[in-house]
Formats: C-alpha cells, structure tokens, sequence
C-alpha cells in the first residue's frame, strides 16, 4: 500500500520503520542556516514540526516527551535551582522546567533561533512560560555554550536534542560531557534524549559508556511512551555526577500542584523500571 | 513523501495514523472463512502477520504484547490452575501462560484455525509450548464457547483478540462479560488486550463501564509499549471477580525462573502505573 501526499511520512531506513500522521496541509517550509523546518496541520494531532523529514513535536502528543524531559530529573535532585537546556528550541521543556519552583534560572541554549520563533507562531502553548523573569532564551551552539559555562554553576542540564547525526552529533560524546561534569554543581544531574529503547540499544549503550568514561558516576536509562517518534517508545538518560542514591522527591503536595497530563509519583517511579533485554543489554557497558 | 511497494503500512483513517516496516517480500497471503492473512518478511522486525490490514505480530517486538497479556494477570491472581485464552492464535500468550508452574491446564479457542497453523510454520518459536500436555488448542468461536463454559471453571481468561471490528466485535461487550464472570471461579480474573491510552480512550472507559455492569468489582488497566500497534502504545484491561486487593506474587525466586524479555518485578508494577490524563479519563467511567 502506498501513501500519497495526503500523509506526513518519516520513513527510517536504518531501522525499517515508518511513522506517518493523516495531514491537514504544509503551513510552513523554510531552509535555516542550520536545518530544514516544515510545520503541517494534521488531522488528528494537532500541529507537527518537522526537522530535516524528522517528526519532531506535535501538538497531542508533545506532553509526554517534555514532561519526563524535565520532571524525573528535577525531582531526582535534591534542590535543583539553576537549569540549563541544550537544544529544546520549541520551548516545552523550559515550560515544564519552570513548574517548578525550586528553580531560579532556566537557561535555553538552542542554535537554530528559528525554531523557537516558529514555535511561538504554530504552539504558543509551549512558549507560554517564555516571558517568565526566571527564563532566559539564548541562542547559540550548545556544545560551546557549555564549554564556556562557569565551573559548578548548573544544577541540572537537559539535553533535548535531535538525532545524533548532523547539527546534535557532538552532544553525544565524551568532550561535551567532560564540559557538562564541569559545569554542573554538587548534586549535579545531566538528562538527555537517548532514542528507542527498541531500536537503539547499542547507541544507548554508548552514550552510557561515555558518560561514565567522562566521570559521571553512574548513568541510568528512563523510558515513556511517545507515538511520533521511530516505535513509540523512547527513552532519556540520566547521569549523576557523584554517587550515591538520587533523591525522589516526590511530596504529593508537591506533586499536587504540578499540572502534568503523564507525570505523577507513580510514572516517575515505572520510568526508572527497566525491562530484562534493557538491563542484560546495559549490565556491561 | 510517498511509501511505495517495499514497506508494509496499516494505514488507520480514524485515528489518523500509520506505521510501516520494511520489507522483504510477501511470503503468504490466504482467504480465510473469516478474515484475509498476509505473511510478510521484513527488513528489521523479523516476519510480519497482517489480518484484514492490521500488523498482528512481528517476530522482533511480539513478546512485548505476549508477556503483559500473561504475567501481569498471573501474578495478579493466588493460584491461577485452569486458564482459557480467547483468540491468541499465533500462540505466543500460551506459551507464556505455560512458563507458570501454578497452571495445570490451558485451553486456546481461537476461531481461525489457520491463524495458528500458520503460525506454527512462520512463528515456530511462539508454538514451542504447543506440545505441552497441559495445553489443549480448540478452534471454534470464543464467544459460544465461553457462554457453554462450566460454572466456576476458570481462574483466568485471557482475551487476546484482534480490534473490536469484525469477528472480535462481541468480544467487547456486556453479553460477553457475563459469560466469562459465570465462568470464572472465586478470585478469577479477566484479562483483555484494550488498544492505545492515547488513541483509544474512550473505548477504554466503554470497555470498563461494560465490564462493571456485567458484575465484575473492578477494572483496571495496564499498559506497555507495542510499537507495531498503532501509537507504538498499547494497553490490557484486568478485571476482578470479586472485591479486594489483588494478588501481587512477585516472588523473587519464581520470577528469576520466567524467562521473559520485558517482564519482571519492576515492569509488573510500572504498568499498573497510571498517567493523569488516563487516571481522568477512566474517574467517571
């Protein structure tokens, strides 16, 4: 069966799969200096930003990717009150980050500026914290942005990035996070996108290797559900920089207040629960 | 961007989504009494059945669906002994219900018998257990054969059926419930593979208000990642006979024995952990 133009295809020949959603029309194409950006109106979920024929971010189903970007790391760290997010330029990781109100700073560092100007045009639900005093929208190349960031000054740091190919490659390995180890304060914690549980196990296993390779004391994989990209099922990794047992800070008062559609005590705790390929695959990383 | 002959795609108009894989080539296809089955070889997930359109299972990602239609239940329940599986023709949730040394019987009633003859020649490995004497493979329509069941005969019945169009349509409803509660023993339950939390909800809430006017006590739902299921999400609804806590028989030392890629201790409980928006949705059902 073939589908015509009436549908969005990201089609994955590495992987043999495809994720299509029924479109709606293209309300959008540029050619950044960076990437190429298309934004569609589908049928079914609402706005769809698109990056170089990858899915990036929809309207429907954006809140389970941006919340267990930023949730579980913040509350796996005992005071977490100076952010920085690498990448993120559709804003909805920094929405979430400053839910929270440990938090004083929230710096984003995106290169490609006209992602976050069409976010603010085509989702504006996820820019709606970006007037917040707390927030700062930079934009520049991460990877330099955090070999520049002052030693122990961040928190947490959020790698919410593409693919590892092109512009995001240098965000998967040991240079850039020999930069975030030093960047980050005691207790400090790094969480970056980690692909498909499914598919992408041996490049999990690498980035796991590197982390550890850099100093990060330890490195673990969390994982949700997201439809639009490659299984439906992907993941983020969490590295400490000292040992020890993360905090759980999960007060329901706390918990009370965060308006979250996945996020709960219950789902921060089934993101940590890995399956037995997942733990075999890792155990000797 | 158009798909064309070297990928297999179910293409779902309603919910406005599509996914595909690879191919290989067809390497069967066939006209049942009920319904028509394609056999594909794919480039990444192994072989591919297809009913009426619709990816049933994948030799790469079948046991996640296979384990969270068996474990999770059998774990749910004291002593599960007598265990009848509606549908599940490709045999993979049998096989799963025998790794449990509690049952000593298990009966498959699947309508299409060429589901599973097919199965036992491009699934080999999910028809391992299909020689174990405690299993018995009936072909005939589930529907009947759960309103002819003995009173009380059954500590579990497992619905492992296609969508709730076609043949499997009176598997959803009233009728059907209060045939598999007549059915049941003392503390039995029913397990029913119940589509996607995001794309399917209210067939979830539709499913368990039925299930509570047929006299179960409670429904609740669990969910896991299916990527070749549309949204890569999916979901079972385990409903109890009788009030009260579940059973949790999470004992090390069993689970250790079960051999199982995604299930375990861990998974069993992330499972049952419940997102906000589906914990809203499901309040009022």
């Amino acid at each position: 069966m073939a589908l015509h133009q009436s549908w969005f295809t990201e089609a994955v020949d590495r992987t043999g799969t495809a994720f299509s959603l029924k479109l709606g029309e293209k309300l959008h194409e540029e050619q950044t200096p960076y990437q190429k950006i298309e934004i569609y109106r589908t049928e079914t979920f609402g706005h769809l930003m698109v990056i170089d024929g990858c899915t990036m971010v929809s309207t429907r189903d954006n809140f389970l990717y941006h919340e267990m970007m930023a949730h579980p790391a913040l509350n796996s760290h005992p005071n977490p009150k100076t952010v920085a997010i690498i990448g993120g330029g559709d804003c909805g990781t920094l929405r979430e980050v400053l839910k929270h109100a440990t938090v004083k700073r929230a710096v984003q560092v995106e290169i490609d500026e006209r992602v976050t100007r069409l976010a603010e045009h085509y989702f504006p639900e996820l820019c709606s914290a970006n007037p917040d005093p707390r927030a700062t929208l930079h934009f520049g190349d991460g990877i330099r942005w955090m070999r520049e960031a002052k030693p122990g000054s961040l928190d947490l740091i959020i790698v919410d990035s593409t693919d590892p190919v092109g512009p995001a490659e240098g965000l998967f390995g040991r240079k850039f996070y020999l930069d975030c180890l030093r960047a980050l304060h005691r207790n400090g914690l790094l969480v970056q996108q980690s692909e498909s549980p499914l598919l992408h196990l041996d490049l999990i296993r690498d980035m796991h290797r590197a982390m550890r390779e850099a100093g990060f004391a330890q490195a673990r994989l969390l994982h949700f559900p997201q439809p639009i990209y490659p299984s439906g099922w992907w993941s983020a990794t969490l590295a400490q920089k000292t040992r020890g047992t993360l905090a759980s800070r999960l007060n329901p008062a706390t918990l009370a207040r965060l308006k979250t559609g996945y996020y709960n005590a219950q789902t921060h705790r089934a993101a940590f629960a890995l399956p037995n390929f997942v733990k075999t695959a890792l155990k000797n990383s």
